[in-house]
């Protein structure tokens, strides 16, 4: 059985080691992560995600939804601790901290479980730098109904706080895998479906692909750099969407928003919240 | 003329005025802006924006580009500042600055020049919070060929800082315009094309409307409760992009482009830079 907690020193050894988690090799070590908000601490309870622990600010004692919240956490043997608004600003690293955290168990999916005969539409990300532009491709994934997603390579990590946040709760709604750039190309010799990498150079307008022939993986490129030679050279198509003024190239969340839409076009529609 | 100055103390008041820029008070009573990166500082050069100071890294000295920049500046009337690493990061508050960085005059559009006789298609933004976000959907604008954008109501400032990196140079390519809601409801009166909102409960699926009867203004809102019911009141049509997820919306960037690529759909091709 679990326990609740009252705590109000910084110093406490619980606090310590939940504001550590703003660090990836903390979190690696305890493999957790934080999620901020009531709304989505309940949403990642109601989708089987493992608490570890939850922290409520005591202005908020009264409140049914998180009385049920705390119990939850007691019945599966988490910890549940009541403090102040600054004890949670200090964990959470920031100066207006929502006044529900969660510790979750990272939950990453293996590559044996990236099975094509079950998940029919993959998002493969190579190398992304931003975490805010991570979260916030997972948040548009989600969005479009693609939720199996492989981080391919070197790329920050969709725990950390910022990604988490931009997320706004669908990082609990996807399966997130991750493969070196050369298991990516060893898994994907097995692959029956189509490829489609997005390019600046690249030579197919990404509104004349037939994206209809599923299982398919769209294949989205480093900020800066785009996409590995090594990846170009796997991908059946390479698509371009074009531009008219004069800047380089689309935000890549924002690029990965019109191809997601544009290869989803004919699933979804509206009226009806699932594809 | 202009004049060439080394500097290397960070309580120069040339120096302190610079970094001051990091404030909207600042920015607002100076009439400047800055913009960091050389390719940045000449595009808006090439592109007719009023250059008051240069400041370039000395290691960076024998440059030919900058000695170019430097001498345009000058020829303006503009000073131009020689100066270390370590006052540059002091001037852009990060610790990675880049080696050029360069103090412009902003430039808004008033209201009498919004002139839908010249400009076709308007992007209208209301009330955007976030700095990030507003710097993308002005990058994302430019590239779909929008380059008319009213800012409505109390809006963060496009000359922020964090606003003009996320521009990536677009800051310099589009007309920014700035109304109260009022005077945007006061000058759409005259506006003889179809005013389109995004909006969560919107009637119409985004891809079912007919965007080529321009004029047009797309209006998108708020981060956090979209668009204002005055506005929606304004608005000819209501659209809705669908989505699948669990997530309560798409974020404001992402969906400002997938809306500004629908709408383009017909006029943007690949091959050709310009639509």
């Amino acid at each position: 059985m679990g326990q609740v907690k009252e705590i109000t020193s910084l110093a406490n050894p619980v606090v310590k080691d939940l504001r550590a988690l703003a660090s990836k090799k903390m979190r690696d070590r305890a493999g957790l992560f934080l999620a901020e908000g009531l709304k989505l601490v309940i949403h990642a309870l109601d989708l089987g995600w493992k608490i570890r622990t939850l922290v409520f600010s005591k202005t908020c004692s009264e409140n049914v939804l998180i009385e049920n919240t705390a119990a939850r956490t007691i019945a599966v043997g988490g910890l549940v601790v009541k403090t102040s608004y600054k004890v949670m600003a200090t964990i959470t690293h920031r100066d207006n901290p929502q006044t529900v955290i969660g510790a979750f168990e990272k939950n990453w999916y293996n590559q044996e479980k990236a099975d094509f005969r079950r998940s029919k539409l993959f998002l493969g990300l190579d190398r992304i730098r931003n975490p805010g532009n991570l979260g916030t491709i997972i948040r548009t994934a989600d969005a479009a109904g693609v939720s199996s997603i492989i981080l391919i390579g070197r790329t920050t990590e969709p725990f950390s706080l910022a990604s988490v946040r931009a997320t706004m709760g669908s990082i609990f709604a996807v399966q997130l895998y991750r493969m070196s750039e050369k298991k990516f190309i060893d898994w994907k010799r097995y692959f029956p479906g189509l490829v489609i990498g997005t390019h600046l150079s690249g030579a197919v307008d990404y509104r004349a692909i037939d994206y209809g022939n599923e299982p398919l993986i769209l294949l989205m490129g480093n900020e800066q750099h785009g996409l590995s030679e090594n990846l170009v050279a796997v991908c059946d198509r390479l698509a371009r969407i074009p531009q008219a003024g004069q800047a380089d190239s689309l935000n890549l969340a924002v690029a990965t928003g019109i191809m997601l839409y544009e290869l989803r076009r004919n699933n979804l529609k509206i009226d009806k919240r699932s594809a």
